[in-house]
């Protein structure tokens, strides 16, 4: 019998179908779980605020398996997870769909310019004049991240003739190398990330990358907030050095009330609300924790299981 | 030689390319078309407000072809043109792409609530939790119009894995006939309208179409006003029997400020913007009017030339 502390927002999904072996404790509140962790050898512990789902995993020290059900797993103690021998898997995927339909959504809002006719309606305004005439058909949309969010971002954008270009380990049939992107960037509209959070893609646009943007160029963060050199890019937008930036990752999260970022008309700002789980992907995230039930008994791999040193 | 009267916005676009026979004449402004219009034997009149556009038409007793670039032209007089011999070719398929972006964009933010995103950055206030979080992928939408705004809809929804079933004249291959789909309209996330504008599509959703969709249902029009009877769908609205509706058509146009349409929360409006002509759209505009210019002078049929007694 192996104890799982699981979350009571999904027991309605999760108890009719745990294999037998499987003894749930339920946790409905940060005290519950804290309660809980402790006995805990499978744990599933998101939250949307990190520290006390990190406090948990302090506690659980007879964890074998941690379930987390976000794509991005670089906020837990990879190395400690490691070393204590914990199997890590997480949402990587399970949240793709939602976090590329929203960024797909920040380019065509950003084209036609809808926070205008947003905020006309809220005015009673009827707009005589269209506030955005880009359209999507016809542009260059490069690719960082070609991971599950990537390639779901590909296929949406394909939909909408958009030329996409992803950048990959190796160039050639439409993609370009890891060496090759930065010499091409001024030629793409929108520069859209959808990277792992990871040393390696830190500052992955800095100051140079933004410089040599095309003035009507449009940067698409839905990746980690360090992938961008934050201050360089509010240098560029306040500029008008690029057309404008949508930015579901800041630095820091939440941003203050005072912030520039929210006041810049041409920052975008989605309070990190892409990955926020919808009911369909609470729904595939409690599919995928039942099939590993099934894994994680036969001591085979589990799906989705993180590399705790590459970090994803 | 023959007297064509044209839009100096396409001037830099245009002239180059004329044949030799085509004599300009370029107007800037209203009084210009109307000083012009007696003159024209070719006569492109488009203006986003149509009374002086009318009225050009009027003065234009020596047309013989008249070009639109809008897609819809039931503001035109169609049998006072057919009685007069003119020729009128229209806009169809020149702004499908940039509609059927608006639409599908239309559905993303209904699906995420993004005005609730726009509406909270410029409070300055960071959204704890996703206000919207409806996914469009395994959504089910019926297409009413299957024209180049449908396909091009049809097109890009199938990048977002929706499950798109069009309204066609015969049904087979995923469509539905026209005297099928009322019995299904249960079925539908998203009732989607990209229909002309003829007698037969006014009031295609009635109180009875209404009354028989599903409570987190939407209804985008992106066809005609007159496609839906608009006090049973406000009624619709207020008593929450569907989840919203986009409506770039309203009756009347511009809606007065104090219109019920503009305060209803589950109302969007996005004032007849869709189809506003875009650089893009221009440029394919301009490139047709040369092609016809060939077409008219062999007295061979036109592109997009329209069926007066049809309508479209």
């Amino acid at each position: 019998m192996t104890i799982a502390v699981l979350p009571e927002s999904l027991r309605a999904t999760l108890e009719p179908r745990l294999p037998a072996w499987v003894v749930p404790r339920w946790w409905a509140d940060v005290a519950q779980m804290h309660d809980l962790a402790p006995q805990a050898e499978i744990g599933w512990f998101d939250l949307h605020v990190k520290p006390p789902a990190l406090r948990a995993v302090e506690l659980a020290q007879d964890l074998r398996w941690l379930n987390c059900g976000y794509a991005g797993v670089d906020w837990l103690p990879l190395a400690e997870l490691d070393q204590r021998g914990v199997a890590l898997t997480c949402g990587a995927g399970l949240t793709a769909i939602q976090v590329a339909e929203f960024a797909v959504m920040g380019m065509l809002t950003i084209a036609k310019d809808y926070r205008a006719v947003v905020r006309a309606q809220d005015r009673h305004e009827w707009l005589a004049a269209a506030p955005g005439t880009r359209e999507l058909a016809g542009s260059r949309a490069l690719l960082l991240g070609y991971g599950a969010i990537g390639q779901a971002i590909a296929r949406m954008l394909r939909g909408f003739d958009v030329d996409v270009v992803p950048v990959r380990s190796r160039s050639g049939e439409g993609a370009l190398g890891p060496d090759e992107w930065r010499a091409q960037l001024g030629s793409f509209d929108w520069i859209v990330l959808a990277l792992p959070g990871t040393p390696d893609t830190a500052g992955i646009i800095g100051a140079a990358e933004l410089a040599v943007l095309r003035p009507d160029a449009v940067l698409i963060n839905f990746a980690r907030a360090d992938c961008i050199d934050q201050p360089a890019l509010i240098d560029s937008l306040q500029q008008g050095r690029i057309a404008g930036a949508m930015l579901d990752l800041t630095d820091p999260e939440p941003l203050p009330a005072d912030h520039l970022l929210w006041s810049l008309p041409n920052a975008h700002i989605t309070m990190h609300l892409s990955g926020i789980p919808t009911p369909a992907s609470r729904q595939r995230a409690a599919d995928r924790f039942i099939r590993n039930c099934d894994a994680f008994h036969q001591g085979v791999p589990l799906e989705a299981q993180v590399d705790l040193l590459r970090g994803y």
